[in-house]
């Protein structure tokens, strides 16, 4: 049986904006226990993203920036210089990011928003050299996991964990906030920018400026980009998306083929939090 | 006579940092009197640059940006899509933008800060497209002026007028604050990255958030990048340079042809400020 097209992109021409049929908090009312307040959920269904700090300390901090460079530098897909080094797939290529991704402070936080079983969708380590100054402008995550890998509904989240100090001039991400709650269809050369206009005129642009150790918790549809890493020092981040169970992938909606598990896990088992009893800094790394 | 250089650079392999032998604020006790406080020359001694509100009202600045747009249109050396568009010798070609590089406020305070007559070595109208995403990192003037132009000594300064708003997110300026103190002898491939780094590291990174109207004041030796524009509206300014006469450029320290006039005017006849007794929004436009 074919799954309905909720959100119809990159099929006809123009480019054009089409209301949000999920929800963005799916926990309401009884559901609604976990980690985060009722405060924090209504700042996240309104600008859909959220900032939660200290989620790792500093020896940890430490511990898994020695880990994402020792990945990096062994990295046979290393970037060109100035480029973006990413690593795809870190969760299954290193026990010390396994771990971080069902850490069960996220996993619970993740769990009371999406208010459901999930799963690691992907997981990346970044990290941006300094002095890189092309930024990078405008997409929602969910539009290309829609039409490449067919994930049907608004179910799912990213969660940034800060590996450095992050701000507006070293590569942060920029957002527009509320741009979630609409979906930016698509023609074949990407957003139209008179849509992109109408969602960020309506509540201008944010970087919310991260310390090392902290989760900046973001929707799937939410608009995004990042700013240019204008200053000295490199900017590294680990990044995990979550999916909800119940928005298993179907068939990509482009009608091809889909994308690789290490970009797009389609194993939707969910995953068990791991309490953290001891320091991730004592863990055995890679 | 050859003209010893103060300040050598691109002439043998890496590069250094030097120190600055010139003054940044000229003026002192008895000649420091005009616009600026004492308090607000400290602050551009020691920062490298100074911002300073309205001096343009709402309706000075919409004839300046209808008169920068009708000039950008016209200009044969448009720009690529996503590109600036900058628009040379703009005093020269508007009589608008002639009055404007007089403004009796702006000459005084910049008469103030370098204490001599001045001309005006650079007229510039640029406009930076919205989303337009590459940011441009860590340049001096100076060093530009110095070894293209040969202008022989740091006692120059520019002035830009916001003509829209202008913030970190669509291109405002960024500097590097208190790098002027230090000049950035480079190589043939630009600047030396650890030097960079060694002047970012000691103050940070500013980008003011200047209003339209407003106008930023610069060192000419202040490192300075642009960051990239992630919003959808063009950011527009007018930037105008102001040498000391007694600095006027001698034979290029690059052992090159001087640049052409409409980059870099070498009649160093003093400006008479105009006292702007009419709004210039009932000036006559090109």
């Amino acid at each position: 049986m074919k799954t309905k097209n909720a959100y119809p992109s990159r099929n006809e021409g123009q480019g054009a904006l089409l209301e949000r049929t999920d929800p963005v908090v799916y926990c309401d009312g009884e559901s609604a226990t976990g980690p985060l307040s009722r405060e924090q959920l209504d700042q996240y269904e309104r600008d859909g993203f959220l900032l939660c700090e200290d989620v790792l300390g500093a020896d940890e901090i430490a511990a898994f920036r020695t880990e994402a460079e020792a990945l990096l530098e062994r990295d046979k897909a290393d970037a060109g210089s100035g480029e973006v080094h990413t690593l795809h797939d870190a969760a299954s290529i290193s026990q010390a990011f396994f771990l971080l991704s069902r850490n069960d402070q996220i996993v619970s936080i993740v769990k009371q928003i999406l208010d459901d079983d999930v799963y690691v969708y992907q997981s990346k380590v970044n990290r941006r050299p300094g002095f890189s100054p092309a930024a990078r402008i405008w997409r929602s995550d969910f539009e290309t996991w829609h039409v490449e890998d067919g994930m049907p509904h608004m179910r799912a989240m990213a969660c940034i964990i800060a590996l450095t100090d992050s701000d507006v001039f070293n590569g942060a991400l920029a957002l527009a906030p509320g741009s979630h709650k609409r979906f930016v269809s698509c023609g074949e050369d990407g957003p139209d920018p008179q849509c992109l206009r109408a969602l960020i005129d309506e509540n201008g642009l944010a970087a919310p400026k991260a310390k090392a150790g902290s989760a900046l918790l973001l929707d799937c549809n939410l608009l995004y980009g990042f700013t240019a890493n204008m200053s000295p020092t490199a900017n590294e981040n680990v990044r995990f998306v979550y999916n909800s169970v119940s928005n298993r992938l179907v068939a990509p909606f482009s009608g091809e083929a889909p994308r690789g598990d290490h970009l797009a896990n389609r194993e939707a088992a969910p995953i068990t939090p791991i309490e953290v009893v001891k320091s991730y800094a004592t863990m055995p790394l890679e």
